[in-house]
């Protein structure tokens, strides 16, 4: 519904004078292709078809399918099929890749009182699947470290470093201890790590009844959250470090490829841990003495939170059998006609923990429709101009495997060919989000503005604007009404975009609805069929609603006559987190300054309480002011070449000039690449992308300029500024890029 | 501690050039009176003996004392005993007031199950007094009306007007309804205002245990907390809109005063209303309804907190005899020397809701060994300027009915002769806190930079700034840092101070230490001797603190040379006011265009999830600039004749002028009574201070410049202008006031 070109100029409202749907203008293509283009997406958003999705769904989530697990093998056999029959060239790719699974489990309360964890999920005798207890995976935590031990259990809230310093506050030391920490606030494999460098010897993770439990509404099987028994599953692996099969490192774990030893693989953690459920966890967390927990760490159990490290005593033993298991990963091709070697690839995870209703089936089923309705208007002759590769991957939950896997293998194909990747995973009701890639944006925004939400009729785009104007922060507010284009979210981790967009530079994007309904069974036993059909997209509206606007983006980036990328939200987008960058250096900056005032001031010990004594934190250095002049020379330069080739592209467009648009797409494929740099980041060298990065310390959470943001964040200052110089070069790298399509346009 | 005269020019570094601490200046005392004064000081601060404040409360709190209770009078008479025996000239006055017991009370849940609530607290082995129950009054809300009600059930969070908003939002009314809410937010007696208001016909309170029960710490007895069926007692009487007997407003409840018949009282509740114990309350909030609150609504309970409104119903009776009781306030008098005519008042109130060791009995012992000092004093040959009075006020609990008719009584004596009042009540460990008229926070940060605090050694008033910097807003760390006095809080309501400064306008104090002990048995029988010797001050050095800080604070004035008052910090006070409200404003202007902006753009009906609709509040008018510049002028005259009064004031001191400073004294007294109007506040007269009140719909949190920060709140913009009139008026008045000083002292 946006003007395609000028479209800095044409406000929202201008648009009522549009003459019909059918010629208004679609970003990327010529005037005289709009038409058969709306005409095709018409057709197209008619057929994804809820009840298919719902059958998929009971078909996909009939067994547990884990990796390795038969069921897991089946559905991408079914899967395999399907995509066949759509029309697709499809084949199943294998990677052999390291896959621990749990042998022993053990958390006992040994002191003062004496208490067995059970870590188990009850079967339920209304929900089936609940009841396939010899095919489920039980509670555990993948790629935790074998362990035996024991020692006082500490209480370390969400187990983040600034928890840490409050425990120091309070004189209360992890060393030789084991920390309980709530889910949430951070990715769990942050809270092994981060209790490991603070010397503790095991860690266990619940699920706080206050965040997915009762404090939301009613548990499973009355409501949608997660029952006193319900555990979260899920992968420890080290995936700030690198993604993918801990023994191959960078490259794809065929059957032929080098392997680490386990001992050296460096994304397992340091010491044993393991998920338990809020029922296991309450007779531990009342067992502990120590000073009471400060009030914002206090969860939604009916008991008086304490730190602990004395009394309380935790027996914990966990030992996986670590074997090789094999991957399927599906790969389905509908060959492009005139740019057949420009790719637009699509994918969605199909392993699952238990049975993945929602994580992943829900998004999987809407893709699969996708891919149904591009194969019948393939049938009915269209053809897309760009080769569209629709994927369902294997080996996402243990830490993003099969696609990292498979982008590693192909790495230099896809740096010659993708142009942009499109992923999903769970959906539900709601909101759309999208998170992605800036040079995106503007191109998404117009997708969003083509689709009906389901529930209000209004446009989804719409929606998610009156979503952001209800909750959103100030600056949230002005933006969604006032910025031309609601801005997507950054990619941290967390799902299969990763190794594409962190990895390998490839522009990505990540869609799902939700927003409306609460749950809580994420990697439990419980997300599965009845749970899905109960409690979230009941109907699969939203299910089409995905696959609507993910099948209308991958048609748009298959059919454009000049790939869609724009600039200017990319520049305008760097600025703010140069301003936050900004911000943050003043605000550590501050903070150290605060601190040792108040050491020196003696704040510290005036306001130690003698039945609670309370110990200043250690001195620090103050900080240096940071240059960042080379990273906003930077940004002036890219600002100024995105608008001069916004311009140009809008007249190529109108003008229909098919041999320039074909140069332009050329270079386009590697404007994302050049945000990256072949050493990649301090310290972890598989992430190549300087804009975005999952943090190291949070885990999925993004970090944006994640060189020079962790540097300020950690005190690392000389680091600091050379990871401005780095950010800078990438951006005069896109700038010179951009510079480059501006002259080719012009001349 | 501090530089008495030029207080505005010599930095607080220069005080360790001082010669030696018996010469320190103290704020209004000549330089030839100060060694004196110094001597006396010290001599008084070794007395108070926390021996004795143990003893006393232990036979203060023997046997449950409210009013009407036998134990009442004997505490009274012992009391009284006690001042004669210090040397006081005491005597009892009473009054005769209504105040209702309970006689029936029922909370039953009908549907959809059943439940009757026990509304009793447990006797305890380990406690003797929790024992006493024939004499202890049980848990109920005085000056609730009868009723017998029945209806669905409404959980509306705190009760106080925004929470309505939310319940509107999603549908719900409380039209025919009992609603329950949790204590907290504001004082109960807006809960069922509120309640009325929407329509309610009964209300409940509970005190949820996330605030003061097991979230904070172990319950009672093992810990301080409220155990599962503890509950608050109190008053639900209207305090804002006049304290005190609901049968005789404004004038003393003396035999001969004319009464209201009850159904004219104004201050009773219009609907039923009585509070519950956690374990009572659990049970009808499991039965609950309707939408999921929102989350911060959510309280401790190991349940998912629902708004109710349909299916659970509950039946409500409360019935109460209606008698009128005798109230014996102890006043005892110190008289004074050349300046009889003068008074010092200092009180805190006897009365309790059960036992009440912390409340008021703690603060009451500190009293006692100021009063058993001065009178020691008195004994070795000193005898103060000015006359001391010493109170010990009954029926403060159901509404500070003992000061209050005291004070209407003398109200013509005590606009003649009160100096001051200076109020306790609960005490506790920790840092000194001070709220009053802001004339006397000069006076006041000097008596706090020369106590030390028992835990720490340094001053309270070092402490007190160190709590500030540590967990104040960046607000208050800057000026705890770089003001040179910290900052009074303003006073609203909920002790006898009210009657003095909010009724006929007499610069008041009220003091107390805490902050480090938490405690969940306010309003309880478990508020005990057992409970304050084990878990608060124990070994009553803060009751010796508290007795150390009010005593000096009392000696010096009733010894000053110039009385201590000071108005530089009174203007820059309301110059900070005035801004805040100006912000408040825009806040508004800001909140209510942004309402009605999504309204037209339908961002309400957009965001409605279909399961779980909610609907738009409806339109406001814009709200209207307002004109705050005869305030502002009124500020600058009275800035600049305060700077002008400290200079003059300063020399006077310096030069012992007596004359003059006689001359001064006689017209300080009525500096606080300048700031009041004999019309009151809107909509509530008796209140007449035009600065400070309790806030019509907080209760006892303060509302500075009432009238104007009241009127925009509610969106009564024409008053806000009026009142704005008004209360430049009043500074004006000061300002008329200091700068008569000023011309009176260049003379």
């Amino acid at each position: 519904m946006r003007a395609l070109r000028s479209s800095l100029l044409i406000s929202a409202s201008a648009l009522a004078l549009s003459p019909s749907t059918a010629d208004v203008p679609i970003r990327g293509f010529f005037p005289q292709s709009v038409r058969a283009e709306r005409d095709l997406e018409a057709r197209f958003k008619s057929m994804p078809d809820p009840a298919r999705m719902r059958a998929a769904m009971q078909r996909l989530t009939a067994r547990p399918h884990h990796v390795g697990s038969p069921y897991d093998k089946e559905n991408a056999d079914w899967l395999l099929a399907e995509f066949k029959s759509y029309g697709f060239d499809a084949h199943i790719e294998t990677f052999d890749v390291l896959f621990p699974t749990p042998v022993e489990r053990v958390v006992e309360l040994i002191a003062p009182t004496t208490y067995k964890a059970s870590l188990e999920e009850s079967a339920l005798e209304i929900d089936p699947t609940s009841r396939q207890r010899s095919e489920q995976l039980p509670p555990y935590n993948a790629y935790s470290i074998d362990g035996d031990v024991t020692g006082p259990l500490v209480f370390v809230n969400r187990g983040v470093p600034d928890d840490y310093d409050e425990l120091a506050r309070r004189g209360i030391s992890v060393k030789g201890a084991i920390v309980i920490a709530k889910y949430g606030g951070s990715w769990r494999g942050i809270k092994p790590k981060v209790a490991a460098e603070h010397g503790a010897v095991g860690c266990l993770i619940y699920s706080d009844p206050r965040d997915d439990g009762y404090g939301d509404g009613d548990v499973f099987p009355a409501g949608p959250m997660r029952p006193a028994q319900g555990a979260q599953r899920g992968s420890v692996m080290d995936l700030p470090v690198y993604p993918g099969d801990p023994l191959t490192p960078g490259v794809g774990a065929t059957k032929e490829a080098k392997r680490l030893p386990i001992a050296q693989a460096t994304t397992l953690t340091k010491i044993p841990v393991l998920p338990i459920s809020y029922g296991d966890a309450q007779p531990l967390l009342a067992a502990l003495g120590g000073p009471v927990v400060p009030a914002s760490w206090r969860g939604g159990l009916p008991i008086t939170y304490r730190l602990g490290g004395d009394a309380a005593k935790v027996h914990l033993r966990v030992r996986s059998e670590w074997g090789t298991r094999t991957l399927y990963n599906v790969i389905a091709r509908l060959p492009g006609t005139t740019e057949a070697d420009q790719w637009i690839i699509r994918g969605n995870h199909h392993d699952a923990w238990v049975n993945g209703a929602e994580d992943p089936i829900s998004g999987l089923v809407a893709e699969l429709e996708e891919a149904r309705a591009l194969g019948a208007l393939a049938k009915q002759g269209w053809r897309p101009k760009r080769t569209i590769i629709y994927a369902a991957w294997d080996g996402e939950e243990p830490g993003l495997i099969g696609s990292t896997e498979w982008v590693e293998t192909h790495a230099k194909e896809l740096e010659a060919h993708a142009v942009a990747y499109l992923n999903s995973d769970t959906n539900g009701r709601g909101y759309l989000g999208v998170g992605g890639s800036h040079t995106l944006e503007k191109f998404m925004n117009g997708v969003a503005r083509d689709v009906d939400d389901p529930e209000t009729g209004a446009r989804v785009w719409k929606r998610r604007q009156a979503s952001l104007v209800l909750d959103g922060s100030a600056d949230e507010r002005r933006d969604a009404r006032d910025r031309e284009d609601l801005r997507l979210d950054a990619l941290g981790s967390g799902s299969d975009y990763s190794s594409f967009i962190d990895h390998i530079g490839v522009a990505s994007l990540n869609l799902g609805f939700g927003g409306e309904d609460p749950g809580g069974i994420y990697h439990s036993a419980y997300d599965d069929f009845y749970w899905y059909t109960h409690f979230s997209d009941t109907s699969f509206v939203y299910g089409r609603a995905l696959a609507q606007t993910t099948g209308i983006a991958v048609l748009r980036l298959a059919n454009a006559d000049v790939l869609p990328f724009g600039f200017t939200n990319l520049a305008e987008t760097v600025r703010g987190y140069v301003k936050e960058l900004q911000a943050l250096r003043e605000t550590r900056a501050e903070q150290i300054t605060e601190r040792n005032r108040r050491i020196d001031d003696g704040v510290f010990k005036l306001t130690s309480d003698p039945r609670h004594p309370t110990t200043a934190l250690p001195r620090q250095k103050p900080a240096p002011q940071l240059n960042f002049a080379p990273l906003l020379n930077a940004l002036d330069s890219l600002t100024a070449v995105s608008t001069a080739y916004e311009k140009e592209y809008g007249r190529a467009v109108d003008e229909g000039r098919t041999t320039a648009a074909r140069q332009v797409n050329e270079r386009l494929i590697q404007a994302e690449r050049a945000l990256t740099s072949s050493q990649g980041l301090r310290s972890r060298s598989w992430y190549t992308h300087l804009l975005y990065a999952p943090g190291f310390y949070t885990g999925y959470g993004v970090k944006t300029v994640p060189g020079v943001r962790e540097a300020i964040e950690q005190g690392e200052w000389p680091d600091a500024d050379r990871e401005i110089a780095r950010a800078a070069d990438a951006i005069l790298r896109e700038a010179t890029l951009v510079g480059g399509l501006v002259t080719l346009l012009r001349g």
